[in-house]
């Protein structure tokens, strides 16, 4: 059998603990995984995305099967570069299904054999996005329940710094 | 027993009925009741705080326990301040539900013991918000069924003025 | 000031750990909280309503201001008797949320002078349902996470005994 | 009988295969049909108004109802101007659903008496959207299944000239 | 100009406001209405589909365009016969909107020339259904907002009777 | 590298080409998929199980790595006992979602280590079902684009047989 290879693409501005679970759940079921950090966002990024590389990779050293890039242009080009079968996602709330679902389908249109799987987010984890998480932080609101130690430190620093 | 205190927080810009009911309903089952106009939002307010907190305080000057204040900063800091058991905050469509369902799930993060309650805005303001008003005011449209007479007033100086 | 009272109606056939969240919030912030479990239901229930009432009672036995009662026929008969100023209601997911909202529009109609307050359950119970705690009941699986364990026994006890 | 008159309204940004099949659906059953390019729109457009006007014009030639006009102001000062009975829209998604509510109940404040009706568009074209197809075609990806070819030339011609 | 025929099907048990506010503003702009009571529905009806037609005749007795009939079989089937352009359905809340999208989307595959389309409901009666009614009805509530005064006097016979 | 093996649990009564759609996509991805007919469904089948595991079989011939079984009781006991790293689901609307959503929560307090996997089916059967097919070939309709040619010669049988 040939080897399974999925993409989890993402802002990851910064990894929260809901994005970590959907990595490791991917990366349980496939053989080799890429977290591509999305570069070609027209959102002003807190972290530039050698900062959100960087972070993914400590909170995720454990896993020996998990690539860390970076990719501008289109992510279907990147799933075909890396002999993906599988864009992974996860999936909280009813807007997300929706967003989602378009994108999804502009990807088969792109390229029918690349399959998108969804996953669920632990339910604790249902509700949470890094856009609120760095709301919080900028306010000195305690985020250690949501994102990884080190993440809550370089969101500390980033807003006393 | 002790007083029930109650937040009701939001940018109203301006108010509208559809917020106005949602203050009154608080007003009826909280023993005190604080507006609370948000002053952190990033987008570019048509109203100043301060005249945002006016309009507010002239429509509901047959209220004695509402209190109309202004606060930066994060809600559950504001509400801990106030010594408040509960947020009240109106729901109207499905897309408001799960941005609520985000805001009162970081909030619980943050303090388990201030409750958000969420009260059904009357079916007739159910599609009801500032931005649609502020559009239809800015064109010439009449909403004076939407928002209160002053603050038609107050719109139209500002479009006109 | 007055006493705030609170009514919790349902079917609780049986309660779960997301009903029990829902009461007991309640119970923090209103001075009495009548748990009303319904009678009028057409479903073919699992448990009888004395039985689902002494779940009830036996796992909320710690709360001083919580009173378990049945309650055929109109729900807003029953609060208006108990002098209710709300009717407390738990919201999960977006199909609860809309039939939720067909409900209170009823109630308003019926009595506009008693509010209905939406709290959101815990995110770990999110999901979590009475139906699908029996579907998994009965075929065995373990439903210790999301039931108190009296509960638990008295479902295995139905299924088994 | 009087003629049946309605608006399709839009940004059109530029149309795609989405768009035009709602507006052949209107014009099968209205005697006429204005499609109303929005110019009031807070967004930077990718193409002007002029641009989109004649790409629709250029893909419903062969309908001989359809007049093709912009508009800037409020949309029911606009389809009172046309005599319209109504105005059609698309419906995608949920959250389409949900915006499109407010625009209609809006519509119906300032004039009860021009009806709103809603088209679902064909399935395959359930989740496009004129972003996701600039978004594409901005990183060269293929979008012929999407557009007219009329419209994929001149979105080439856009990014690359 | 040929006549512009539409349908309105529904189960009608027993007409409410909301329904009759969709068969008006459809009465509006289509030259001849065919109300389409439906037999073919599994539940348990309250009222006969005699019954129900003759409450919709009553309240509909100042429109001359309007027809009302019963319809067992496929709704396409009918809508063919009466050379209708159009079915007509009122659109309420996001599960409503899933359901008529099924529906609409067969009835294109079984006749692609016959259009669907959706009107929202006046917003006081967005979250009222014929079922909700019955269930307030059967315990003695008031239903006089929500529907007509001859179907509230049906109803009333038929608990009480 | 071991084997990746899923379950796609359904009624399939009988199965849809939106079926047919996703377990083909999973067919694709993994090394070995059992389409699972699940046996407790308290509703009126219309082919039995036997029927229905035939019908799949012999849409399924070219496929060498799908498995077709039936199953009673809890799912998770099911997909353990075939060593499978994963459940695929296919993912239509927004209802779906939230029932999915319920169902995958459940199967994690069950069994952490097997993970749902959610698949969009292609967009011409977003609103596909078998009960919207059966409802259609029961009143003589032509089901020919939504299943395959045996089953729309299986479904003409058991109508007028």
């Amino acid at each position: 059998m040939s080897d399974k290879i999925a993409v989890v693409p993402g802002s990851f501005d910064p990894i929260t603990n809901g994005h970590l679970d959907i990595i490791k759940r991917a990366a349980d079921v496939f053989d080799t995984v890429y977290v591509a950090v999305l570069n070609n966002s027209s959102k002003n990024p807190l972290f530039t995305v050698e900062e959100r590389m960087e972070l993914i990779a400590k909170v995720t050293t454990n896993f020996s099967n998990i690539r860390i890039e970076s990719s501008s242009g289109l992510l279907i080009d990147y799933a075909q570069q890396k002999k993906a079968q599988a864009i992974v996602r996860g999936l909280r709330a009813v807007s997300d299904f929706e967003y989602e679902m378009q994108i999804t389908s502009m990807n088969r249109v792109l390229d029918e054999n690349i399959e998108t799987f969804f996953i669920m987010t632990k339910n604790q984890y249902s509700f949470l996005s890094s856009s609120i998480v760095k709301e919080v932080a900028k306010y000195g609101g305690n985020v250690s329940e949501l994102v990884p130690p080190i993440v809550a430190g370089a969101l500390k620093e980033k807003f006393n710094g």
